[in-house]
């Protein structure tokens, strides 16, 4: 494998980013920022909005500079949006601000930092090394129901199906290059709810607690055995993440309680099969169990791909990535339909907090990184 | 015992306590017209205000009409607050309303139907049979802590002790006369809370869900022995009452969650005995425990005064009523360390609920049964 050329700094295409504010759903000006860096390196970009309320319109973006015929083609997959950033910043978090080697703004980490790079690694590959995307949405840290998922829709009419496919998700833990997310666990939240009957404290007798009932489903779901992990999987895990009934009075038997779950589960279940196991037990309690699948487990099993991105990790940072499953979901379980896809990027410290910030080595060490997979996957 | 005379009818004395709003805390109109009614009786009437926010400032009424130096002293107690009507009533609920053997208004039986009755006994019976008196607070519904307290304080000031108390809250059941209260099970709240420590549900091992121990704390909680009830009392009870956490987010593990707990308690239990078992649970999961006590548990053994009731009513309905201890709390609870007291009302099947409402000859035949009582307690 060839070095490929130095990529443009970094800090500028970054800084432009952020300062385009885009909480989640992104929309507009952050998209014109990228396309302004994107046509110039020979990207054909093609934007358009997806979906309607409650979880649309969504704004996404697809940038294809193709390769020569025949060419091998890699795509780099990410976001534009951000979670809000919340109160007490240093300073303003959509005004990129640079202080000793950091870079401070939303999105700096998660996944902007990230997006640039890429820009800067397109920048490096030349174009007839094959064809290169750039599947970008505006709806990632949201619903998600229009974002890749209309962009896979888009690139299936449009022919163009990757041979491979890097997300650019903040997958470092303590320093860049120590982990790498080769497959993710499925997600699956739950509204348990229980309806009783109404009355007054004092004569039970005449009423149906309902949260009696709850705390007792709530009691054996969260003993519900699930597995003990694998070679590439942590053990499955419930949480349960809400309660709620809403009762401001002292001597009333409210007549509903609801409460809610969240199930990350590796590959050794479905979330069809855990939401029914969880539905039975809710039923037993007299209750009802209302399941929505965010994404299942899957994994892209280590070889080719994760060798390459191993190897231009190790190369530029002397590190060589975990392969790691753990975490959140990503947009990675929708790519895994359309090719191999692995998720590799920033350190996550700072992600979704505030005072977000990124090292500017960081960025630059991370576009080399980039440029590297890209030449790789390439070359095929 | 000779009958006393025939009380005036009682139904224009009702719809005009029901025609003045008085939702708890109850303040001004209805206390003027019930000083109204009571004046012309020859009752002193002596009215004030207790306590500051939030749970004051109360409006109280305390009347009395002496008897003969040395004579008994017969006290009617009660409420002219109500619960607020909510919706959907056939009838304004402050506009009383005839139709057909029934009267319709907010209180109409909890207990602007009893005062009524109370009254037209008083005019029943003639001044020199004793000393009578009416202890009538307008927070009986609400907090509780300036109303008959406060009634109390001002009775133990002026010497006015009465030798018998009845309280006059809807206590039958099914028919008048069915039932009358001759004790009450105490009540303690207890708040509960747990901390965690807030993260995201992919990691939970970098979290502390509080509501796994929240779970597991209610359920030791529901399933702790209390009692099996004894000659005069049912078993006690805890119910939870409400559970809370807020949080709206299907992926974060909350910092915080809390529930609230009533329980019911018959005379092998004190308030504190039980709250500091309460405690110890919560603590022991790692939470804590706030209780507030509304009440202790207490008896007005049977005997001299519960047959003198008895009596009354049988010969007015030809039912013996039930002595029982059922049922929530009320201002018996504090009038109790004044002197005996026994409860015994109207039927409560529409109390507290839309569309309250008495049956006419109910209100006529219990100021008879209470010109009864009084005249056989003034008789001693």
């Amino acid at each position: 494998m060839t070095s490929p050329a130095a990529p443009p700094p970094v800090l500028p295409l970054a800084e432009a980013l952020i300062a385009c504010p885009s909480v989640t759903p992104a929309a507009g000006l952050v998209f014109d920022c990228l396309e302004g860096q994107l046509a110039p390196l020979g990207f054909a970009v093609h934007r358009f909005t997806a979906g309607e309320a409650p979880d649309g319109p969504v704004e996404n973006l697809f940038a294809i500079r193709p390769g020569p015929d025949g060419s091998r083609h890699f795509a780099f997959a990410g976001h534009v949006d951000v979670v809000p950033p919340g109160d007490g910043w240093a300073s303003a978090p959509f005004a990129p601000e640079v202080r000793g080697d950091l870079l401070y703004g939303r999105g700096a980490v998660d996944m902007k930092g990230s997006i640039a790079a890429m820009v800067a690694a397109a920048a490096a590959v030349p174009p007839d090394a094959g064809t290169m995307s750039f599947v970008i949405t505006g709806d990632e840290e949201g619903p998600a129901r229009f974002g890749t998922v209309a962009l896979i829709d888009h690139m299936r009419e449009a022919g163009a199906i990757p041979d491979l496919c890097l997300v650019g998700e903040p997958t470092s833990v303590n320093r860049l290059g120590d982990m790498m997310k080769v497959g993710r666990r499925g997600s699956v939240n739950i509204w348990l709810e229980v309806e009783g009957k109404e009355g007054h404290v004092a004569y039970p007798h005449l009423a149906d607690n309902p949260i009696t009932r709850l705390v007792h489903m709530l009691a054996e779901l969260k003993a519900m055995p699930l597995d003990s992990g694998n070679a590439w999987f942590q053990p499955s895990n419930l949480e349960i993440t809400d309660l709620a009934v809403g009762n401001p009075a002292t001597n009333v038997i409210p007549s509903r309680a609801t409460a809610r779950l969240s199930i990350r589960f590796n590959d050794e279940h479905t979330g069809q099969a855990l939401a029914d196991r969880v539905i039975a037990i809710a039923e037993r309690h007299g209750g009802s169990a209302r399941p929505v699948i965010s994404g299942e487990a899957f994994i892209t099993p280590p070889g080719a791909f994760s060798d390459l991105i191993a190897a231009a990790v190790e190369a530029e940072t002397g590190l060589v990535p975990e392969a790691s499953t753990t975490g959140g979901t990503s947009d990675a379980r929708f790519l895994k339909n359309l090719c191999p896809v692995i998720e590799f990027g920033l350190t996550n410290a700072t992600m979704h907090k505030r005072d977000e910030a990124v090292a500017i080595a960081d960025l630059d060490a991370l576009a080399r990184i980039y440029a590297r997979i890209a030449t790789a996957a390439l070359a095929g």
